[in-house]
């Protein structure tokens, strides 16, 4: 049973293992409140996820020790598994679905475990991961529904409490729910005063959905780039304690996680995930009733993708007016791309792409599609932009 | 006078001011010494330059606060003396070139500076600042060459030894010199036994090369992307002090630097601008000798521009193997595109853009070149696409 002296006693446990990651006041970023963000994309193995998996195998005998444990994951509790074990000297088998990005595989390596790589999908890791448990006697580590994992990750409710005594609310990412269990129970237990918020992506909201229905459900597919928290199915002690300690849970879209990466990227600094930004999310985009107020966010990881992160800016800019296309109509004779690029240099817009299409039948024959990328500064200038070739008789078709 | 009772009396003003910015440990960055980072891209304004602004404008008298300030920068000096002397309940100008991006800009208004934009570049920003320090009777906050101002960037020296005892060396970024000036001397005589090596981009490496000649000189022109130190003339006073104090200077290339940027995001979950990230990129690219030594790294800014941060990821997927363009020659046949995704995506590529291009001077007139890009896993992976496209049939110009 979930205490809070297990959670004091995790703590214990975890002082020279994790970072006490820092608490860092998030200013300029025009939301309502005076925000605060928990750090945890910068613990160790890039998440939380290494206190519940350190704190659980400290727990085990020796004689479980000695037999290995095993997990199932393809991100961040993969990481912490392999960390925690490796730190204590014990044996460790991680499966993972054979897709599996090779930068976590790599870096679970990495952490000295051994790996599993299974055909298909989680389910099929996660079959495998039982099998070798049945087979070897060794134990399997479950990602959040298990009370010494969430005492675990509960040791970052009482470091909240510490490094910021008069927080008014704490804002949780939710996928299984093993994190904002922990924070939850520890944050209610010191001082129920303090609202502790869930936040989960819409496309993946198995917990969200559970707590309104009043019984665990089980969504058909997530399909959210904040793979951390794409959970189909909450867990049974996560779903007690979350009904018994969240005050609400609210969600929050793709562009809105995609908004706060690129938000958290260039005014704090930081690199998080797509599931470490959805409480950022929330608090930017008015979801939570958090006007005036101290509010802690807990910024839960940063193992996002490269490829990810690339796109995400990509779109960050585009959609806050730093980049932009357009495409142009131009009669197919000299001089014109030379007249449309003085134009927006003219008006201090960067050219970045060029591309000239000849052959579309929707067009005349004797003309062609101008499409050009520019580094812009806002959507004023764009609109500046856009103005001087309409001016000068060009024809912008989007 | 530089003294180290200064640094003291700086490190106590700055005491509410200043963040004391973590050190964290920086794992996994495959380097062959024991890596820590100082981050003050996590401090107030986004980099170092608060400390040694705000300490600066504490000295002065209510005659000279009544009278107002004035500083010419771009980047984050203007932000670091706009957030000083805001908090000092006193008036700034700000002079920056027309061409300074408008989210610094921006920045630098918000935290209640008045901004005097003017035509051209750095230089006669600086003219117009200095005018208007004559006509106004304002002081003028020089961005490096002071020593007050070298005194608050000093405090870093000292939180540093605060947080690590232990440390071998300390390596610091150099534009100006104001930095590595204040950090070095309180460092060099808390305990001269600690390295203090300075960094520069080698395309701006004005300090590196008067120190080498034994005299100042001045570079006709600085092309690097770390903006923030690039300094065409050393000043009188961090001259002097860098060549007492600092053990060597040595230099980064850009690609370093880009990589160095791209490293930090991904395994430190940091984002460091250009000259924040040249002490990592020096380490990184074994510049320094520090094999096996304890060493902390002055992540000094984070205050780069999402185009440009954009690009730098881009590029870094492309040397790292994770992303990459194949241009291959296809007869002009139906079919053909078909072919050659479905090979991409067997050997699990992920296409992400697609050009076909016919009307090519250099081809034959029923063929055609189709450019294709591609998210990859790595190297290994790019090559098992070459080699079974071209098992295949097709042929790769590039």
């Amino acid at each position: 049973m979930l205490t809070l002296d297990k959670i004091y006693q995790a703590a214990f446990v975890l002082r020279d293992v994790a970072r006490r990651t820092d608490l860092i006041q998030a200013r300029n970023m025009s939301t309502d409140c005076d925000l605060y963000l928990k750090t945890e994309n910068l613990q160790l193995t890039g998440s939380f996820k290494l206190r519940g998996a350190y704190y659980k195998i400290s727990q085990l005998t020796a004689a479980e020790r000695a037999k290995g444990i095993i997990a199932c994951s393809a991100g961040n509790h993969a990481q912490g598994v392999a960390l925690a074990a490796q730190k204590m000297g014990i044996r460790s088998v991680i499966c993972m679905p054979d897709g599996a990005p090779i930068s976590k595989v790599e870096a679970t390596k990495a952490f000295g475990a051994e790996t599993c790589l299974v055909p298909g999908a989680y389910d099929d890791a996660y079959a495998k991961a039982i099998e070798l448990r049945d087979r070897t006697g060794a134990t399997f580590i479950h990602p959040f529904d298990d009370d010494d994992v969430i005492a675990g990750q509960g040791t970052i409710g009482l470091e909240i409490l510490e490094q910021i005594a008069d927080a008014d609310a704490v804002v949780v990412p939710i996928g299984g729910g093993g994190l904002i269990s922990g924070v939850a129970f520890a944050i209610k237990h010191l001082n129920p005063r303090v609202k502790v918020y869930g936040v989960q992506a819409e496309r993946a909201a198995s917990m969200a959905e559970s707590v309104k229905l009043g019984k665990q459900i089980t969504l058909d597919s997530v399909s959210t780039f904040a793979d951390g928290i794409a959970v189909k199915h909450p867990g049974d002690n996560t779903f007690k304690l979350i009904n018994e300690y969240v005050d609400e849970i609210v969600t929050v879209s793709e562009d809105e996680i995609a908004t706060a990466i690129l938000t958290l990227m260039e005014k704090q600094k930081l690199v998080a995930e797509g599931a470490g930004a959805v409480g950022v999310a929330a608090v930017m985009f008015g979801k939570l009733p958090v006007k005036g107020k101290k509010v802690v966010a807990v910024v839960s990881g940063g193992n996002i993708d490269v490829n990810i992160l690339s796109r995400v800016v990509t779109r960050g800019l585009v959609t806050t007016g730093r980049n932009a296309t357009l495409q142009i109509a131009l009669e197919d004779k000299p001089g014109q791309l030379l007249g449309v690029s003085s134009i927006i240099s003219r008006c201090g817009g960067n050219v970045v792409s060029v591309h000239h299409e000849r052959s579309d039948a929707n067009m005349a024959v004797a003309s062609c599609f101008l499409k050009i990328g520019m580094e812009t500064r806002d959507f004023a200038q764009i609109e500046h932009i856009r103005e001087e070739l309409t001016k000068a008789g060009f024809k912008i078709v989007s």
